[in-house]
């Protein structure tokens, strides 16, 4: 199959290069990046040499000749939008912005603003494939989740769908490395700025909370406000999650433990710690796992969950719903160990 | 005046050493470290050259020949309650462990082990200045707080005091750099194994958690549990508290802010910073300083602080207290700008 | 084939897991730790959870039972020379201590200390596949190079093999990541003293400057001395050499960048960059590659290498011997796209 | 005294602010900012919060209002040399930019461009205290030193005084933290592209080597051609500079130690190690200090110098040569001992 990648001179466009280097049956023929256009992937991207020396940075203004079976949008939320029903015309689409992830255009509109394929947005499959594998496969939008959503969602799943989180309890208190804030020049993700430092941000009104409140209430079947706070750790990739709820009912750490077990049963890139054992972002990065640990104490939990922010939580994911799509084992091109040293 | 460090070749040793450089009113006459007892400070800390270069550490048993009038003790638990019985007999002490902050033998034996100078404990005044000036200018024996509790209690203190804070809804999610671990060898503190992780570690089970609840229990004149959560940020100093919190009542952030900038008023330390600011351990880093930013969303709050857990989390807090037990301007030597870069 | 890995639980023995879990013809059915025997490989290393859930570090005293085509020797040096003879009685063997590169017991001797099986010494086969490829083929005992020799012989080979380096004047100056002082617990190597440091040490004594004199005397037919000083980069993984040589006749930066490319030509894992760019260990980590920027100027040049310490200079070249070894394409397992994020 | 700082928002602005606020003998009136003129210090740097609370960034274009005894130009070379000849009408100057360093207009324009204010280069001096104390104290401007030749200089400076060192023969390979990059936005200081990489920049053409040469060969009364290669710590402040050279005759350690330690007598900022210990970056962190090691095999030496880029590199060797125009005793401020931790 063909893959074309728009807005590929990113860190989740590194992303999709690096992993569909090692994917044997997706060649990516048309790479995008207004700012690099002309350049070949290794003079961006210098890792990537002896990979893709050939292939050139296109302009994406050339949509229309793009022929490809599937395109990744890896373009900023709102851009994405004005590209991604040009990209249908001819290919599946997989978009990693926000754009097509909440259901609800008020609520889209209240946090990024008017939205203009409001019409798509009903026919967006949202891409966790632990949550909705089978629509995933035969969809031709699919909303690739959000870096935070993604781990919170992992987080608390199990207790959602068991209708088992007291509703006004639920506290998401999240980490992310760096390069969640994108590859772009600015003063405050500057390495001196970085490095050293630990800061929570945008506190009370990050975007990814709606996102984490559709799913969590979807899957619950009922409304679940959260509170969210981001927070910047000094490292490049990998999101940890600290998340608190009250239980409805009380719950035995044995009994939490075997409800995640038998409910990610089968799932190869969610990895359940032994009981006492929490996660780190080390141990998960540069893979598409997520490591989840649990503990109880009556009525409360604390359930933290690890990924890396890139790859499961972005461009790894993409792949996972990329292979469903197009029926390839799910774990291909995934499956190799995290680089946590 | 003339002041021993006992245990200083850890790094709340090191960092009273350098505090103490730029202290014109006392001298450290005595350093003791098992470890490197006849080596000279700038052989073990080379940072120190120039300023202690004819201080030899001398071995911790000679302590009957200490002639100081101030006594730190910056051994760890356990090893501090069989030396400051001792150290009192001539000297006033400022003890740096947990052997002298929790009021209640039970609680410590609970957490800690048996207590072996549980007389002592009622005489020792918790040295955290913003809530105990008076007593701790004419106290023998301090218990200066422990790190966490000292981010924690500062966040919280204001809420606790005018009993606004609803049992039960107390989450502490705390963030520390690897220094709070201490100066010793082990695989888990390598930088091998810190450099770009994060974890959560004795999520549920953290010592300093019985601390945290004696203080804020005692402010707000009642029991109050905390959840109490410690994380390990790849950096080697700061604490960035996250405290989540319900109230009895309503609270708008411009009345949450004037609530905070009375009961702070006059401390120099603590600083509050603008309505939509959150702090950064970068901007505290080398400092005494406490920052704090808040949040109100009706009758729940977020309040962040930070501060540098080896200075106002520890040994500058301890020059605070000494500042106070001997009437030193209560800043004097600590009033450094903070080392952001 | 059959694989059994000695002293698997350091780093470049999760290293050789790590590669070894995405190389579909070999098989790992020992791992020996004396710190860890009886732990399964994911208590010890959570990132290999879901690769060998069911590998169990074994006890390396039980050495006779081990049934492999190959063994790897990730075991300090002193030890692997103790092993590596039982060993060498049932299998192939790659060891990736310095016990077997050195051709000259005395050299060895007098920067090592006696060495006990000096018969073997002429045996084995120096295991740069650059340099030996055909040998290695055929070798029962390969000595996988020091990273640092790796580093700098890659850098400098293509001027030694022309007689062009003149004498006296070659310096390498090179940097390495914390994970080349390996996996144990010490002060100096954790995180608080390493994280925003960088020094110089083993200036002039470096236990890898006779191995690198070694190397490129062979190549250059005659006696070469370097002066060789290592320092150490807040990174976990990586070494830059920036290698400094006067020449014996004049060459344009042109004809340097041609002789090197004539003489990497076909070389996979050699990666010579365009003129006027030099290489960044970001750019090659997690990967097998050696990064390579010139620069001349007359009679002077200036060599700059970039390797992964733990793949390319240990775990990594490692499986590329396997490889040769045993008959596999040279580049399998090893042809992932570096972590450069 | 009455200070006025141009171009007080970058880093070595910030580091000028920092230092002078614990300098009780000047008082910052005028600090300037393009870029945030009309916000307070505090605004722009909040770990400056208590310490400048009124003060706000002004236009440099208000350049002809300055009253103050002294103006330090923070500005970046270029813009420097149009702003000096106005501000040293009213005030003597302390440039920090690479603008009055080069003596020979010839030079500067062949690595700067074309000079504009070539009348003024003659009555520069060039601001390392070690070297020209006494005309430092009566100048009208002082041109403050690089970062990386100060590092060079210092390391060096015994032997090209002694004629000892031999042409052709000096390598300077310096290390240099982030923060040398200055404060702008830029992908490439960004924290994910520094953190984990280590590279060489500007291989054979970095602007610092006619500055160093310039120096090395005044003191040796002789031309002295360097080679100098620059290279990227993922640290925010430091420089390491490993100097090789060969010697004109031999010395053994202890004379190499002997010359240094009679050269640099009686200089507070230069601390010599011992024999056999090295210089790291982290013990001079925000500090004033120069740490030297020295190692001597016969006609050949190795010297390595490390300093705080922003502070030995530039900000406190600028208040350093302020205490020596006013009077100051020479280390007022900047006795503080590194944050080595």
């Amino acid at each position: 199959m063909k893959v074309a990648i728009f807005g590929a001179s990113g860190y989740t466009g590194f992303e999709l290069l690096r992993i569909l280097a090692q994917h044997d049956g997706a060649e990516v023929v048309t790479a995008t990046s207004r700012q690099y256009k002309g350049k070949t992937v290794p003079e961006v991207f210098p890792a990537l040499r002896g990979f893709y020396d050939k292939l050139v940075f296109s302009d994406p203004g050339d949509v229309k000749a793009i022929k490809a079976d599937l395109a990744f949008s890896a373009m900023p939320h709102g851009a994405s939008q004005e590209v991604v029903p040009e990209l249908m015309k001819g290919s599946r689409v997989i978009d990693l912005s926000a754009d097509f992830r909440l259901r609800d255009p008020g609520v889209y509109k209240a946090w990024y603003g008017e939205h203009k394929s409001v019409n798509l947005l009903s026919q967006a499959v949202y891409g966790l494939p632990e949550l909705k594998r089978e629509e995933i496969k035969g969809a031709r939008l699919v909303a690739n989740p959000g870096c935070y959503p993604t781990s919170a969602v992992l987080a608390l799943l199990p207790l959602a769908k068991k209708g088992l989180l007291a509703e006004g309890t639920v506290i998401i208190d999240s980490k992310s490395g760096a390069s969640g804030a994108g590859r772009s020049a600015s003063v405050e993700t500057s390495f001196v700025e970085v490095a050293s430092g630990f800061k929570a941000y945008k506190v009370g009104c990050h975007r990814h909370t709606p996102e984490i409140e559709q799913e969590l209430s979807a899957a619950a079947g009922g409304a679940l406000g959260v509170r969210f706070t981001p927070h910047l750790i000094p490292a490049s990739r990998g999101i940890l999650t600290t998340a608190y709820a009250g239980l409805r009912e009380e719950l035995t750490s044995s009994a939490l433990s075997s409800l995640y077990r038998e409910f990610y049963s089968g799932e190869r890139f969610v990895r359940l710690l032994p009981e006492g054992s929490f996660p780190d972002i080390s141990q998960v990065r540069g893979s598409n796992f997520c490591d989840i640990g649990l503990y109880a104490d009556r009525k409360r939990v604390i359930v933290v969950s690890a990924i890396d922010n890139l790859v499961k939580g972005a461009s790894g994911q993409a792949v996972q719903n990329m292979n469903l799509m197009f029926g390839f084992p799910e774990g291909k091109a995934l499956l190799t160990p995290p680089l946590s040293v």
